[in-house]
């Protein structure tokens, strides 16, 4: 079970003697939030949503830890996809521990309500990324309306994109099904990798340029008239097909490898051991890695830039759990932004940036 | 080698006594145009870029045969990245058979030359695609400016986005390196397929819900606030991480499994025999192949909607050799353009869509 924790600190002028606690529960990952009665400290947890028995559990071992003393009551807020796919199951486990029913909320008023919070109340929060310049923490000026309007951009499993014109108002303009999910899904088929963060950790090391077709690799040189150097991906992912065929046919070991899957129904997946090991002698995990992290990100970033183009915002949020601090992640978003919008446009980021959606339903609550 | 080949007829009334060939090197695949002299039929050939000797010898077998009799002389024009890469090679293993130099075009200029042609002089070129009406064709007022403004969206390895205005008058507006050989890459790395057409097959048959994460595997119903049925794709390929896993606690045969494989290096792809064998129990390559030509085709259409959406057009062609009239394709596009404009703008596509480049230059060279 995958399992991070963090806190901060925040400033509350609420005096509680409910204690509260927020989840969001996603199509991978389920994020809790909560903030021990009496102190000014907000704490974070995510685990795996497939462990729902595990997150269950976890739950009932936090309001256990925390709801005793000068706990008048217990109350659970859920937001997310499981707040409904899985309320009747989590209201017979917790309805004798917290007061009333579970409070569910809609996901994307707690994104922004969760990303308001960090952009007002937190010091630090907030901050710019590129390989060059490193991480830039950024100065909000606090009640300033000048931080209107921006764009959230919230990558999970799948991504969402929200225009936010004032406090509180905000469209979901679009989104996309190429998000974490399908870096995950897809690069675990291909690689075997047991956890996200093997992946993240191969990508960083990896070179992408072994499996994706550069302009160069098609034109030879740069490709002027339309402003595309030699070194841009024309085709990510274009060079395996030609290269892999090349590798079996070149080989001069192929009779010689023992294969246990040679014959194989051509319903189910036919890939022989001869040919994963053939492949894998031309592809590593890390060329891969990085190769689909480099085209899922770019994707988004081009796709965050499109839409801002559209609705005329300037600054780009990028939130979720896809994100994880990963440089390469936030450096290639970044710089989607800023190679489409020609500089006119930023991408920002967030420390926290996988708990807007948790944040939003905990302070949520404290409002009810 | 895939090797395709089509005839048209049109009407020329150029009286020609040069034997006119002309070609589209991509990064993946090379066409060939040609039009026998004293014929009115114009000749269409595929074949992998990768082969480029045998690409030679069938341009050499095609010029010993169309340039004896009546001929005065023959020309070679060249678009595509292979023009520049291949530029020296050609002109070393042509200039004894052709007049002059191998004339070098751009391709974004041939595009737009070809879509011209076949929108105003091919009868029955042009038709919309979805799977209820099926296709039908479109009749176009060959004279008529009100063909302008109009999109052209072409796919090959990677994908250009053509915003065109007026007759030769465009501007390449985007792109995406999510393409033909993208798809093409990872399919034949994770079901190891031999062939374009084999997955384009298995894809129609699959069902993309065993690997795509629905809005309803998450939210267990529809999520109505932002109009999303429970059956849109939320993740592509976001069940498969959690799948995969569970299968692999769940067997109690892991242990009866030999693997060759055992002990990999981590510094290459540690797939082990095992894990393959426990994954093929899962996972179709039929919903596989279903689950990425989704992705990467909503993917396409959802950012040209975006490019027109900008741009203020409402005509999309879809164009390049990734399309090769599949209709799971077609209609994924046409869905994605009809569902992100609320039906304010169209899909077109082409029956000879993968030789707009090609016929470009062919015509061109006419005119030369």
């Amino acid at each position: 079970m995958t399992q991070t924790t963090q806190e901060i600190n925040y400033t509350c002028d609420y005096t509680r003697r409910v204690f509260t606690i927020a989840v969001d529960i996603g199509g991978s990952l389920a994020k809790v939030v909560y903030s021990p009665v009496d102190s000014n400290r907000i704490l974070f947890h995510t685990v795996e949503t497939e462990n729902i028995d595990n997150f269950i559990q976890l739950l009932h071992s936090i309001i256990e830890k925390h709801s005793s003393g000068h706990v008048d009551t217990t109350q659970l807020i859920a937001t997310g996809g499981g707040a409904f796919k899985f309320h009747s199951r989590m209201q017979q486990e917790f309805h004798n521990v917290i007061n009333g029913d579970i409070i569910q909320l809609d996901e994307m008023g707690c994104l922004i309500k969760g990303l308001d919070f960090f952009l007002r109340k937190v010091e630090d929060e907030i901050f710019t990324y590129n390989d060059q310049d490193g991480a830039q923490i950024v100065s909000i000026n606090h009640d300033d309306r000048s931080i209107y309007p921006y764009m959230l951009v919230n990558i999970g499993s799948g991504v969402s994109i929200l225009n936010v014109t004032e406090p509180n108002k905000f469209t979901r303009v679009g989104g996309s099904s190429l998000g974490g999910g399908t870096l995950w899904g897809l690069l675990s088929l291909i690689t075997g990798a047991k956890t996200y963060d093997q992946m993240l950790t191969w990508a960083q090391h990896g070179d992408n340029t072994q499996v994706d077709m550069l302009v160069g690799d098609i034109y030879g040189t740069d490709y002027n008239k339309i402003g595309l150097k030699s070194s841009s991906i024309a085709s990510s992912f274009g060079k395996v097909f030609q290269n892999r065929k090349l590798s079996l046919e070149n080989s001069h070991e192929t009779d010689e490898i023992p294969s246990s899957e040679s014959v194989a129904d051509q319903n189910t997946v036919v890939t022989s051991t001869k040919d994963i090991q053939q492949r894998n002698k031309k592809f590593q995990n890390e060329d891969i890695c990085k190769s689909l992290l480099y085209a899922v990100s770019n994707n988004i970033g081009q796709i965050a830039y499109l839409q801002a183009k559209i609705h005329n915002v300037k600054k780009v949020y990028f939130g979720g759990s896809y994100i994880r601090g990963h440089l390469t992640t936030m450096n290639t978003l970044s710089y989607a932004i800023n190679f489409w919008s020609d500089g006119s446009k930023q991408a920002f980021f967030l420390k926290h940036e996988g708990y807007l959606g948790a944040v939003g339903a905990f302070l949520s609550a404290l409002e009810l």
